[in-house]
């Protein structure tokens, strides 16, 4: 019951690291265990839907490039199609999980209860390929950027409609997540932000997005869904500026609406480097703040200004930002999604499988390499050590706020101290990282 | 009295636009009235100590270019002939502010308790002089980031003592500006931040800077100072990543340590343009946060990663940065500080004057314009009428949480809700600015 | 025998820089003479064919805003329709010209002749339209960056069939150029560059680009094509690479391929700001190597990564181009052209009219900036007095080549020389600035 | 005979890969043949003298933080110790070259009298050192940026007294390479760039630094030195501009000045990322071009906007560099110098053993994986394939000129000429790479 799309392949074998064959995994091995958890369990794969089967290729100076039979994807049967080709991806590539925008699978309707009504019969088709296939939902999401209405906002936008619009849509996404058992919800504002703050006020614009995201929590008690909210932070595009800035940004706006508790991040590579970050920093600030939620791994190229959405290529990048989740114990509900897109003169079908088994290799190397880290306790030590002093009772009791700023200065003048500087020792543990990577 | 620095250039004249003296100011005028107030009272000019009077002119690849009398000011005669020079520059640029570091204006001791001798006797120099010119304290600082012990980090250092020996420098500084009458008291943490996550603790960082901050508010409030603490974001330079990168960051650490509505923001153009914002997304965003508190009026080259601190040149930049603030209700303790340098092969004397003069000027025509366009009208009735159908019921009710996503979602189908898009009109706005600048 | 689709706006009027009217001009006022020299002469406006006209809206987020009459235009019916509009625009907004694409004009035809039959038909009804309104052609030129067989170059890609059809269709467009009495033709490489080295030679590609260079120039003189072919240089997007990358790359690829005497640059504000440069930057290159061609008068957003072709706004910014442009006698057969797209949610007909009345208005303002700073004089002679001991026989002799390292080593030691550094006063040659501005 | 700078370390052991001995290679082993050729003969490791032993560890915000026991070396006596500490350096670390500019070997003198007195008396003991160590030099140049008098361009000043003191300064370096066997001699601009445009004749300057190198050339033929003449590109810092931006600007220019068969590039990591490129873009730009010669391997950190100097880290970034190289034939006079300076915080002698050691690990695992990606030939062949078709009589008679566009029309319309695209395949060349990192 394949689809012919693949041809005639039919699995795609781990063969180790010396194989040569493309279409072979060389280091992704579901089983193996890692710090004694099954590599799968730890990386939780996903792959993603627009990118590999609804986008045409194009871009901002070009039109289509792939060659897809179900495009253009403007009915049911045609859906369904793309749906078999997907699963069958899904399935050829072992991705335990995979993730979704409404409108990537459902032909668009004329309006909300035409969207609701396709959105829910291809719902019904994917629980029947979950069924079958055994894949599951890593996690779904609305897409509320790419038609007209959105154009000036989701939630922030002027018109309360379009906001009204928007809830009815994500109520329909969240329980069509809840039915298909997804593991999280993701918001992702590509239009919460704004082009000219001559048109704009901040204040309101917040207020809106700050109701919408707590409709989102209540709706999710409500339905019982046990899955984290996430948001995905992204500094700009398609907007010139998007609200959802980068991690810390997202805490401060959790914490002004009151859901620190309640939403976690969805990190991805790409949108660390636009917002002027490494990948590392943003998952490392996450932790810190205790609201990772879940990666999407797919990279940026740091000559590009705008978003590449690259497979990830780079194993020491990519081992140390398995360090900072390994450190923080691991993925939970959330997975290494690819958000990730073939170059559009990557025109084979077979590129889809190439692409994605190259991502998967490079994670699961690095991967081996962030728990070998681990293991060997010399970098985690270090930084203990550094900050060791801090442990005698008389730093404890000034971070605890037991002496004023008079008595502080008190005791400098009265014990003289006036601190050696010690080396930071980057250029070694950057030696260190390399015997892993 | 003069010292002979500026030679027999004895004041700075006012003689309007069609001047073409380099040494009298065209556009500002303290006296005259904008929208109900004084210029001078609008813009609150503020010189800076450190780039003026103790900046060799030396960058990364270079040494001193400045040929000043007073260099190497390590000497307490030495650091007074400075403060001479310093006033002097004041009053002919009929600046009524100032600003300085602790490090700026004393001869560097050999340890805390002979830097507050040294510091305090300068202390007493300048309130003598504040006394005989009339010259006001915008605020003081400390520099925590210059001597060799604050490589690794001042209060986010991973030695304790480090930490210590800041608290004490900062009551030290705090108590001078008390003294001084200084309106704010400001906090960069040009070291508060990593070079490599390697060696780095987020979370211990983040206490301890946590622990700072409430230092710095108690103190404020033991000691009766009534002017505002004011941190100022800047995303990265001298550290790789500073922790407070921009405002919105800034402001989720502050509400994370309960500092919310203690502390507000002194925001800078150049390292808002270095965080990938422009200045009046800062300070939008800093005025719908609530936390806007002063400005630094310097400019970054748009085209250089570092920050170069020049002087503004481009009025329509800097009338829009005056259009937030004046709709925010104008500037309250905090003022236009320059944070600005001299080219480094800007040798003269004058030169100081010069780019000084271009400033304030600068920012007078950017002033006027703002007015012009709030008096107008145009622009903030443009966004109000943008909104206006969020102040129908229906819509109140929706943003005040009396709808979920169930109610909403019913409503869009009832209705029959399908949003119309209307015409950002970015182009006619910015025409609409351009009448004024 | 308006189309109405502008309803009954019948003119644009110069009514003075007080007016408030929208769908007035400010400043720009054709007849205006400005160092000897009308004001349209100077400017030479070009307005572009297919962001106005051609393109939805889109972008790589969303898609179609605008709702337009003649889309889609793939019939012939549909295509003289957009030309109504078009030479209706251009005569409303007294645009003397205008610039296309062949694709942006013609529908797609299936092969190079049906192409070629289509693009001929629309010439013959621009050739009219040009007759009855006075609208001249700027410059033509040829897409062939949109077509997915472009995806892997135009005259650099691997497959010799793509260059000959490139080549075939530059024929065909040179040729329409020089039918309707265009003044350049221009040549854009989006694709002539590389996603990845790893399946590029760029030997073999630099070959092949510059022999279609060689063949546009050879075809040039063949048909008596008395314009000039201007090469448009940008860094990057759609490629993550392009050859053209700046202006001094495409010297480099003139000099290399004999070509620095017939081929000349169109500059891009937007694309000088991608590459690292100022605008001023690049025109003052060209102007130096003497090879400004024309200038495209669209800018980019500072804090986005992307080619956003906004309309100009900043006055300062654009008296500076102007400046430099004036400064090599002005342009010649190049032009002002408005590469430049309204933002995808101006959706309005009278947006296209506002948005270029205030990219003129603020050209205009620029033009006579920069012509006051010339008759002025204070900025041209300060450069030429800073390099005026060069004219001194002694420094001649040394530029000439008449002493040799071991001569002028022996003039230093004997003469002692050692210089003494002058004040570069770049503050007050922005002040100087901002008196006309 | 050790001067107890590295106390009690008496060398830097090869232990293979397993090693965790922070002081031992675990790559580096000189003898190793890779591609019939010995590591040390392909790497050509050069150290430099500037980062290791003169900079102080200061940046823009902070002073020394080094403490080196010839600091500062004011005295000849300081600068010998300074010279025996280094060549002890580079002996334990095996690194077979070195490169120095003047200031960094010599005290400064008041005149270039003393300046050549103090450098020939450092050039007799280097010679000794060289002869002692076996240590070769790799490069030498003159340091035309750090003195007061260079602020405003070396051989681009107004000033042609500084023309004159910087071409005098030349001719002692270039005597002093030649006379210590130098195999290239380096010209880095980091001030032949401008500030402000306000202030800057481009036409002048590009004359005066076209004479500059001529001069170079013509003195290089005289004295008989048979290395090659590099000039280092970087596009900005400390100037806001510099001529020498990129490769492709260098050949331009050197082209322009009928330099482009006597003059090749040294190209800098970090410079090409300030310059918007990878380096491997800058390398293959460079030996498509035929000027290849010589690499600064120091990375920049992606984050910061400003040249950080780094050691390189990553091994799939160096590899591509040098299967960019060994395509070329490898080095020939070049050589991998790192130009990499510690981070300030790493305080410890042996920081400098370590920086260097991780640095020539990850470039010798970068050539293995290189050779092997050649030696594997999928890479090469890929390309070679790729382009095949132009092999075909058609196409070489095409691309030779011997069809006119006309003719070329004709063919296209004749046999309906139709490209169809083909898959670039980026990510299974991209999968193909990490088979070798």
């Amino acid at each position: 019951m394949s689809t012919g799309f693949f041809r005639d392949i039919t699995e795609i074998p781990f063969e180790g690291a010396d194989s040569t064959n493309p279409l072979a995994f060389r280091h992704y091995s579901p089983n193996e265990v890692v710090m004694g958890k099954r590599m799968e369990d730890h990386l939780r794969f996903a792959t993603c839907y627009w990118h590999n089967f609804a986008w045409p290729g194009s871009d901002p100076f070009g039109g289509q490039t792939f060659d897809r039979p179900w495009f253009p994807a403007d009915s049911m049967e045609l859906a369904k199609l793309k749906a078999d080709v997907a699963f069958e991806m899904f399935t050829l590539l072992k991705s335990p999980y995979y993730c979704f925008h409404d409108a990537d699978v459902r032909p668009e309707g004329a309006n909300f209860a035409e969207n609701t009504k396709n959105l829910n019969e291809i719902v019904d088709y994917f629980a029947q390929k979950q069924e079958e296939t055994g894949v599951k939902l890593l996690w779904g999401t609305a897409n509320l950027f790419s038609q007209v209405k959105f154009m000036s906002g989701a939630s922030t936008n002027p018109d309360p409609d379009v906001f009204a619009f928007c809830a009815a849509t994500i109520k329909t996404c969240m329980d069509a997540t809840h039915r298909l058992g997804g593991e999280n919800y993701v918001l992702w504002g590509g239009r919460e932000g704004y082009e000219t703050l001559l048109n704009t006020d901040l204040a309101k614009e917040d207020a809106q997005m700050g109701r919408m995201l707590n409709l989102v929590v209540e709706h999710k008690h409500k339905i019982g869904f046990k899955g984290e909210i996430l948001v995905e932070p992204k500094p700009q595009e398609p907007s010139k500026h998007q609200y959802d800035y980068d991690t810390a940004t997202v805490y401060g706006f959790l914490k002004r609406h009151g859901l620190e508790n309640e939403v976690k991040v969805n990190i991805e590579q790409g949108h660390a480097i636009l917002a002027g970050h490494s990948f590392e920093h943003e998952i490392a600030t996450a932790t810190s703040l205790g609201i990772l939620g879940s990666i999407d791994m797919n990279r940026n190229d740091y000559q590009s200004g705008w978003d590449t959405d690259q497979f990830p290529n780079n194993v020491p990048e990519v081992a140390l930002a398995y360090y900072h989740i390994l450190q923080d114990g691991g993925l939970k509900t959330g997975g290494t999604n690819f958000d990730a897109k073939l170059r559009r003169q990557s025109l084979d079908a077979e590129d889809l499988l190439i692409a994605h088994i190259g991502g998967m290799d490079v994670c699961a190397r690095g991967l081996k390499a962030a728990a070998a880290m681990i293991e060997d306790g010399t970098l985690p030590n270090f930084v203990k050590d550094r900050y060791a002093d801090w442990d005698k009772p008389v730093n404890q009791s000034m971070l605890a706020g037991k002496e004023s700023l008079d008595d502080i200065a008190a005791r400098v003048e009265a014990q003289g101290i006036n601190p050696k500087p010690r080396s930071g020792k980057q250029e070694y543990l950057e030696n260190v990282v390399n015997r892993f990577v």
